[in-house]
């Protein structure tokens, strides 16, 4: 099912059975975001969780070594590499917006981009979709020109790959007007708000930490495609991939806890890239 | 004339008149050395003379907006694309020995290919040739370790791609090991020894600066393999492309005397890479 | 006069001759701004047109080497070193905006203004008063949180460094409310509004180039407290320091033709912090 | 016991009584050395541990936040605050030997050391000693133009300012010929040679991680100025600081038995700076 076909997310409504079998949800984390002696989450364990990692490229973390070994090992374990790509900002993990001009945002990509994808496949992989990181990722969701110059880096650089993002935003918009394949992603530890959107991180209910509730809200979200918001409405969310953290080790154990209830519900997680 | 046969050399001494039909000279340059706000060199000018433009990958010099602008200058010019790889060291132009363990070596090199062959197909090319920069240049040409550390990369990026050094080099002869082509260059504008190498730069006659003096070494270079030491005495040099300079105004009008010289004595300036 | 009472330029209206002769006008220009072997401006021939020396610290270029001599040959001239703080941001030079958590950018601002005073120490000068760069400094005319983050640095660090602004912007009210001396700057080389802003550098009449009219706008503005905008109405513009640039040949011409005419004038450039 | 005056230490072996009620002992580690989103040590265990912290200037760890909350908590705990200055290398945590210039380096250690220093003021300390980090100490034990490049940039900043490196190093016989203070640094949990020189790392014993026999190699040190070498024989070293680490949680345990035994033997560390 492509996830850019609203009309197959419709005939999943009324057809659940069918739908439900051929359908598949994806889960992915970011990887590789220490920087030469400095480590960041548990890369080991989580790729034994996840299907896709998202695997920085050196501009807000990653150094040439690490994205070596975890290309390396992703490829032996089957998950997929994503070039997550974010602005020039070490010192801030690129989590600063920065008004970068569109044409060097787009060369700041397509570098990022070329670099990671020359040591996956030196490592046996290849950079299969893109994911902005931080700063990057929340400006482009309402960031027009910054949202264009991130997706027409991907289409120079290879127009078979698929943009992950938040679904509604304007960075999937773009992707999908210059004819990339995009890939809505979900956040099941994240509140939501009645009108589809995640509740700030400043606010109560922003993150949820409970292993069984997190668990049963992506099962409802990959299978039903919705969620329950802070205001208790039940709101629709299509997403194709699942959002999973890794930087502690509680953070691992509700990472597993998400799969291990996808699979029992008859979604086992697997590559959107398949 | 393949430059890692020593057996065509051979045939080149004997054989004058056909080798000479036969043999091409290639002129290279540094490209792209400037960083953001930051230019170095004539870019523009140099395009119009050399066949080869070694272009920083951004770990010297070079950001991914100035790849980019040279990629697609070289593209449309004709000019072969080459990825000049450097120590990371922006603060010191690459230009400081770095005593790095050669697997991370092996990484940044990889890492620095990757990006600039990304960029470099975008632009309608591809990086089609690898020189190491400054310190990393010197270190290679005795360091076994991170000579090895360099063709590795190489040789696990792209097992077609040339590497471009000095002759007699620890970088050459770990690139024949490893089954790489291996381009030598010389430079028409240093002082040579009598054993073959180059006059350090402190040193008397390091450097020459006068036009035609500096187009007849290259002549001499191409066509009959020698070049006059600072002794008087002729020294055998083997070279498939000649290095010329850029950051000075006067640097390109040599660069320009030495490939109207070339052209004059029936060897045009031709890439190797083809 | 002391730019942070208006009293004083009450009476400079009323009682313009003695005013003339008790008042003085600094001249400022950006310095030291390469980086490693990158060099901007002519360094050399701005020290002896200004009286005030914006020395960038290392955030968005001055590497230390170049910081130890710009400020050795300003203490030899007797030209008063300020610091030119900045954004992280090398690869755009400072010239975009990054969305800075307050608390982070006081530390930042902190750190340059440590670095660069002692060094200027050591080179026989001191850091006599601060200047933000690029896009900090556009951002602090009206962003309330970080003009308030750069002046608690300086009054942590010391409480008699004068900050050097735009006039009316969020930057000098925050260090008067810190008890901060302000010092107000004019731009004789760029167009005004009728509302005493700066015309944006895209529209027309934004730079001025000729150095007849640019030094005459000089004068005016010292002397006269005005300048006529581009709609032709006259504007009172009250400054303490004139801001000249040298990044071209051309334009420390001007910087020379601004200082002559003020002499002339009978205001020769004087630094404010005398 | 100044340890720049050989007669107060002749002193200490002919009346050891008096010599040890009078001599101190200073514990000094490593300090701040995250660097913008990532971490490294306990920063907050070892500052109730240690009386001198070795604190990262941001050239291969520490940024400027980082800096003032170390300074700050070390103020408040009564902690003696270094420069722990080093090559510029983030990506290879200043552990790689780099071959700079040594105008270069004074600089590099001024810009480090005026840094540190202002916001140690700020913070309500301020830098009272100076220690190289890494590839750099390695270096000045032996490099003399680069260990004269580190005491020239503290000679010119204060000439007050203590040097902490290695007995017999060439960075302590610099700084001694520019008439600086040294104190010399004893590491209780490294194997020692016959010779008085630390066992490499690779070699068998080169590390202790028993805590009862590392705190008493300490009080040995301390208290007698002796270490029994890896072949049995006891050697004299002389020293005012013993090095601790902090980046496992073992090694801040390590540091505790280290501070408790010298207490216990009636040496309880203090800072040298006293």
């Amino acid at each position: 099912m492509s996830p850019t076909r609203p009309v197959s997310h419709a005939s999943c409504q009324t057809s659940a059975v069918s739908t439900r079998s051929s359908r598949t949800i994806d889960l992915n984390a970011d990887l590789g975001e220490g920087f030469g002696v400095w480590r960041l989450g548990d890369d080991e364990a989580l790729l034994g969780v996840v299907t896709s990692a998202n695997v920085a490229c050196g501009f807000h973390a990653g150094d040439p070594s690490i994205m070596g070994r975890v290309c390396t090992r992703a490829a032996q374990a089957g998950v997929a590499v994503g070039a997550q790509v974010s602005y020039r900002d070490l010192a801030g993990f690129g989590r600063r917006f920065i008004d970068v001009e569109p044409a060097e945002l787009t060369d700041d990509v397509l570098y990022q981009l070329g670099a990671l994808d020359g040591i996956a496949r030196v490592s046996g992989t290849r950079v299969s979709y893109l994911k902005p990181h931080g700063a990057l990722y929340n400006a482009v969701v309402t960031h027009e020109a910054q949202a264009r110059a991130v997706v027409e880096a991907v289409a120079a650089y290879d127009q078979r790959l698929p943009v992950l993002g938040l679904p509604g935003s304007a960075l999937l918009r773009a992707a999908e007007a210059l004819g990339l394949r995009t890939v809505r992603e979900g956040f099941a530890d994240r509140g939501y708000t009645a009108a589809g959107t995640l509740v700030p991180r400043r606010e109560p209910n922003a993150v949820l930490r409970e292993a069984a509730e997190v668990a049963g809200r992506a099962v409802r979200m990959a299978v039903d495609g919705e969620v329950v918001a802070v205001d208790g409405t039940t709101v629709p969310v299509s997403v194709d991939s699942i959002c999973v953290h890794g930087d502690t080790a509680g953070a691992v154990d509700l990472a597993r806890a998400v799969r291990a209830a996808l699979a029992a519900a008859g979604l086992p997680p697997t590559p959107f890239t398949r």
